[in-house]
């Protein structure tokens, strides 16, 4: 099929897109070709808008389509609390469960000396200058609980104690539903740990 | 997040590629935003580039971008051998199998006349103008081992006898490198009826 240059530059292409090989690349364009060309002229419009339009709100690097981010230009959000999350997927599964209405502040990566990413790189003199402003009362870390996350989580409870903010750590433990019996020693150590009154 | 309608509407562009669900869509339209822009950009001109200039052969279906595809065209190839194939995906699985030399006919589907998809819909009449030129002398049947593409098998079987054209089904049984032991039963009893001399 190397005589079909544009159908070889789709599925090139199409392996761009996290986790899709050669395979799921091919079915793809097959697919799109044979059966769906309006969604293939939709996904193209789509790429093309999205890549123009949304921009990172300048406040906290949340995605949006304006400078300021609907989360920070919102007036019906808590602004004295400060939710530090590594990516925007992580923002969007905590504002989706619905109990936390504060602001937050998206680091797009984590503390990872090893691949050249420091506090500079990850922005965090932005997340000083929003601790200085003195509206925040409490920072909630929501890192992943990797040693990365972890090792960022460490760093920014610095920041935020050395100004003599609150500075919370979000729970970790058996998940709802989880069984003990099937949930991992890490996980149930973490339970144990972080066990409360009942 | 429903504050940025360019990237609700890049997500809902990118569940129409097969296997892809909503997380999948998400992850996706956040790698491309976060990380490569660049490759939301190439994937959005390819799109609309495949779209414009990949068509299907006239004389086989097959996917090219002239009127007669490279297959079609090409002076290497036995144009007295016929294969019949259900999709394009299955023609280049089987030619990259590397013996087969001859030409194809592809389906694009199968019979299924609970679906509305008869003869006619599976344009058999070029197939059988094909089969009248003369230069056919065997038509292999490629189809899948499922209820609708053995009946599409028996169909075209039948135009091809009538002819007085050979025709031969591919064979179905023990895959190289599968065990015995973890065959399935469907698989083992065509592997036994299909059994040649030694």
């Amino acid at each position: 099929m190397s005589d079909i240059p544009a159908l070889e530059a789709l599925k090139q292409a199409l392996r761009r897109l996290p986790g899709v090989g050669p395979k799921s690349a091919q079915r793809m364009a097959f697919h799109l070709l044979e059966r769906d060309r309006e969604g293939a002229r939709l996904l193209a419009q789509s790429l093309t808008n999205a890549v123009e339009r949304v921009i990172q709100c300048r406040r906290c690097n949340n995605f949006g389509e304006s400078e300021l981010c609907g989360i920070c230009s919102s007036p019906r959000r808590d602004v004295s609390l400060l939710c530090v999350v590594e990516s925007p997927a992580d923002l969007v599964s905590l504002d989706q469960a619905g109990v936390y209405n504060g602001m937050y502040f998206v680091l797009m990566g984590r503390l990872s000396p090893l691949d050249g990413i420091g506090p500079e790189e990850l922005g965090l003199d932005r997340l000083e200058a929003l601790l200085d402003q003195g509206e925040i009362k409490e920072v909630v870390l929501a890192t992943n609980l990797t040693v990365e996350g972890e090792a960022t989580a460490h760093y920014i409870t610095d920041l935020v104690r050395r100004r003599n903010i609150r500075a919370t750590r979000i729970a970790y433990g058996v998940p709802v539903g989880g069984e003990l019996e099937y949930t991992d020693r890490s996980t149930l150590a973490r339970a144990l740990s972080g066990r409360r009154e009942a």
